[in-house]
């Protein structure tokens, strides 16, 4: 691991037991409070697809907003919110998705994406892919492609990085822990 | 106006009746579809508070994660989060507002202020303030004081200004609509 990625690893606190025992959870507002370890990240990210042909980025509810908005302004390209149900003014459409507990849903505006958008997804975390997957079928209906994801952090034992691929999108994480 | 701000005030779109009848809603979300439109407002924010002596950038959750992520990125401060309650993994401070109907409540990590800090909190709209009278008295508890806030939108017929004004924090806003 580069001096880079070490420094951006380094910068997110692990919290033992949280949210509940047993699990350990990778915190990204100690990396946010970094200013070199945050800048970092995105100019990893923003460099990664400079050249990728993306047409708009999408960042999903909340943490997603953190990393997705400056990448976006980095590469000049439209931010697009994807947001808890009634969150969004416009008119929307709607995604369930399968939590460990139940489900959930997301929105997106249904004028935020275009035939022949290539969208580039970005979270804070990639764990078992189910946000990921929500947000993918919002943008196929809606017409646009998803054929790249990227995040912060994974968690490689949950096996997001499996199921994006198997939707046709190539997940880019930037450093990986091991544990969950 | 001058051509910047006219392009900022544009790119938002309002919203009659939403989220409740007689309230127009002034939408950030068509502004950060707009890159120039985003990366303007960014910049005269960033631009702005450039030599303030601002030590950390707050985001309020979760719209004003989407411009204090980038304004923090550009002005190479600590991007610190307030939450609401229960989504922060640390230990936290908790501070109750007044809403028109019942009470919320924010938090923020206990360490992520010290005595002497100067800190910009950033949003994406001022209405009646109480949502910034929160997190200014979180940041005042932690030791730190607040002399500017940075808001895409003012509604100024809220309150909102004088209310920030008698807390001793000078607000700075971009465009200003009247009628909410």
């Amino acid at each position: 691991m580069n001096e880079q990625l070490q420094l951006i690893k380094s910068s997110i606190k692990s919290i033992p037991n949280y949210p509940k025992e047993g699990i350990i959870f990778r915190d990204i507002t100690s990396l946010t409070e970094v200013p070199e370890a945050f800048s970092t990240t995105v100019n990893l990210i923003a460099e990664q697809f400079k050249h990728a042909g993306i047409t708009k980025i999408i960042g999903t509810e909340s943490r997603g907003f953190i990393f997705g908005a400056p990448v976006a302004i980095a590469l000049g390209l439209p931010f697009i919110l994807v947001r808890k149900p009634g969150k969004l003014p416009r008119a929307v459409i709607s995604q369930n998705y399968q939590l460990e507990y139940g489900e959930d849903t997301l929105e997106i505006h249904s004028d935020s994406i275009q035939a022949g958008d290539n969208v580039l997804i970005i979270d804070d975390l990639l764990a078992t892919g189910g946000t990921l997957e929500a947000c993918v079928k919002l943008v196929q209906r809606l017409g646009g492609q998803v054929k790249h994801a990227a995040f912060v952090i994974s968690l490689p034992e949950l096996g997001g990085e499996q199921r994006l691929r198997k939707l046709g999108v190539e997940p880019f994480t930037l450093v990986d822990f091991a544990g969950h």
